[in-house]
């Protein structure tokens, strides 16, 4: 693979609208689907929105998880950003997709990175 | 526009490799370029890596802007994720690439919530 990063930018439709405005569980969720994957997890930040609505970031040693919500629609706006070969991004979305009870899952895939030099890269990334 | 969201993935090469490795001064630049913008800064979470690199985001009211950076190869992923029409992700994008002295910049430009139903929708989200 000839890049950096892997994006995958996941749209989650017809999803359970309570679950999309419950910003703990939400969390919670991400951060286990992320483990779950083999990530380490950094660090988490959550916003719930008035009257609804849930932001997130998950950063991970191997990059992030973002989410964005709308329950008023029940659709939610998942990013995976990994780099390295370890993470699988697809079982991270699957189990989010699962979490949110999302009957419509489209993922599109995004290389970051690729024309960076040809030289030896190093993936991996240690938190301090 | 019928998107609930539009998603810059921002390709930035040739980047000054100490300001990708300076973590305080890219949290305080993205915080600043988004404001600039005439976002609402809610969080921002931002983690330095062992031995380099850099991985954060800024949670705003209108969604959010994460960055990952390699100084190694001079190079920064940025991902600026907006909703509603009162902000131009380009020029956070801009402002973000002048600050990293980027020689190159590439985006790609992705609409989120495409599919979602035709009803009335509401973009602005108040922070609690």
């Amino acid at each position: 693979m000839n890049a950096l990063g892997i994006q995958l930018a996941v749209e989650l439709f017809d999803c359970d609208e309570n679950i999309l405005n419950d910003h703990r569980l939400l969390e919670q969720s991400l951060v286990e689907a992320a483990t779950n994957a083999g990530a380490t997890v950094v660090n988490s930040v959550f916003h719930q929105f008035n009257p609804y609505g849930i932001s997130g970031a998950v950063i991970i040693a191997e990059s992030h998880i973002a989410i964005h919500t709308w329950p008023e629609y029940r659709y939610a706006a998942l990013d995976i950003f990994t780099c390295g070969t370890d993470i699988d991004p697809n079982g991270i979305a699957e189990e989010v997709q699962y979490v949110l009870s999302a009957d419509r899952m489209h993922v599109s895939r995004i290389l970051r990175g690729v024309t960076v030099g040809e030289q030896e890269r190093s993936y991996a990334q240690t938190p301090t």
